[in-house]
């Protein structure tokens, strides 16, 4: 522990963020008390399940800690944060985001909290350091691994309700251990989330094999509907407001729906385009093999993400969407 | 080690089969030479995963191993056992069937060593103990995890080609850790299988993460072809030989896919019917809910297999097995 205490802070250049390892954090958050925990845009089960699993953990070390209302979490990931929701009125002394790269990815109601983030615990490389300090280890394949570092460092163990949050966080974040993401750490965690009383089976069936009439119903739209590029390098699969509709699919029904075009048989480059608000509002999702970079294609439209699995969105309709990608693609595509 | 050579062999009484734990049959093995491996009729990654596992751990401790070409193995699955496909005249001492919890189930070119198995390594309840010794754990999801037990015994660890055989086995037989068989064991094994050097993103990215146009096309026929029954509480899907021929798709295209019809929200009971050989020759597989006994079902139509997952075939057409098991079905459902 002398360790910790003694280290010094790294400070990063630019942004004057002061940087903090996982154990360091466990220290920062043992001398504060007060919490108030955000969760990102469009709240995937990662922010969610860490979010609910360190509230559960602070909760359990004796700290105040409460997580913020995010309008767009969705049914299937409510009962993961619904017991931590901030009261109205609740005051924070700490603002911690969790799996937030920036801060155009705060939750719309963020208000004040914007510009008063204390600290930032995140993996991912896109990081823009905009909080006070920045927990980052982009070799985590998801920010609940970071969470169960932290959390074993401040109370040497994980309740059954934190590792249930957490098996969540692991889980989705790595397509239950089938990305590229996963590591023996991310199984190793898993292992002893499991024992520690995640309910892995409910979870697994709850968030990987259960699908809704629905999402059947919109998978064969895209079954139907791919499209090949560049030699079948190149997939796109787009989802319209139409056909959501058509399938009377709701937001959970397309979760992780991205990966299918990326899982075909010669596809270097997965694209799903899909209509949100408007036909002429789209979120691109780019899922690829190591040899095309995800991340570089979606900064060229002003997104970014990780190497194999990255996003932007646009104003703009599906159809120059695809004629603007077609167009800089190859230049991404390795030489065949 | 000395509990082992003083350990009592256990005795199945109605088969006279010697019962071994894993490591005593690490003993056995180290005792013995000359091996033979049989994976079982219509090979799965687990049989395949864990026949070249173990061939490759025993030639690693100095053995002679080899596994009987069963001519039913995909070409997905041909890599983890190429290698080591026993000679032509390789006279073994000793037989060892890898998963196969029958003799039913021994690949059709198995011959006169059907009746001189010396040892079963298996994890199936249902196993028959037809050979003169038995391994046989249920509590393991895969036979892989068992193999690792062995080996570990054995040798002290695992190689980076055992491992890779190894991972294959415990992520095929666990859908890639989301089946309801998976426990804490199978991610820790997997974790170590990892940093032992199992290629896990490139195993997760050939088994899980890519689908053929033809896997597509076929998923596309099934989605569009699901039927209910019994309130949405039985789901049942099809494959017929026109379908397979109309998404040009092969036997490696619809590996698990009998998981499709039970992943529907609200079905405890998911059953895909295939035609096999001719429109009367079918295979039906059942899955289902912790609430259904998919053993029970399929013993009633000679068949078999674990609790949430089991099946049979039957000399019948489609639509008669549908309305033999419609008839059936209800005595098995929970009251609902």
């Amino acid at each position: 522990m002398t360790t910790m205490t003694t280290m010094e802070k790294a400070m990063n250049d630019k942004t004057g963020s002061v940087l903090l390892s996982t154990e360091e954090t466990a220290v920062w958050l043992r001398e504060r008390d007060g919490f108030l925990i955000i969760t990102h845009r469009r709240p995937d089960g990662d922010t969610v399940g860490s979010a609910g699993a360190l509230a559960q953990g602070l909760r359990e070390a004796g700290k105040t800690a409460y997580i913020l209302r995010n309008p767009e979490t969705t049914p299937r990931y409510l009962r993961f944060v619904e017991e931590y929701l901030a009261p109205d009125g609740y005051k924070p002394e700490y603002v911690i985001t969790i799996d937030t790269a920036s801060a155009e990815l705060f939750p719309k109601n963020v208000g004040d909290h914007a510009g008063a983030v204390s600290l930032c615990i995140d993996h991912h490389p896109s990081n823009t350091f905009y909080a006070q300090s920045t927990c980052l280890d982009e070799v985590n394949a998801s920010c609940g691994e970071m969470i169960f570092d932290i959390l074993m460092t401040l109370s040497g163990s994980v309740s059954a309700r934190t590792a249930e949050c957490l098996y969540t966080a692991l889980s989705t974040d790595t397509g239950c251990f089938a990305f590229a993401n996963t590591t023996a750490k991310t199984l190793r965690v898993a292992a002893l989330l499991v024992e520690a009383g995640a309910p892995h089976r409910e979870l697994n069936r709850l968030l990987f094999r259960t699908r809704s009439r629905g999402r059947i119903k919109i998978e064969g739209f895209i079954y139907s509907g791919i499209e090949f590029h560049f030699g079948g390098a190149v997939a796109f699969s787009t989802i319209t407001r139409d056909m959501m509709e058509q399938a009377g699919a709701s937001e959970d029904d397309i979760d992780d729906i991205a990966s299918i075009p990326g899982s075909i048989e010669g596809v270097l480059a997965g694209i799903t385009i899909r209509e949100l608000s408007s036909v002429s509002d789209c979120k691109v999702s780019v899922r690829t093999s190591p040899s095309v970079d995800a991340h570089a294609i979606c900064s060229r439209f002003g997104g970014g993400g990780h190497p194999m699995a990255a996003g932007f969105s646009l104003e703009s309709t599906v159809a120059c969407i695809k004629e603007s990608l077609l167009a800089v693609l190859g230049e991404y595509l390795p030489t065949l």
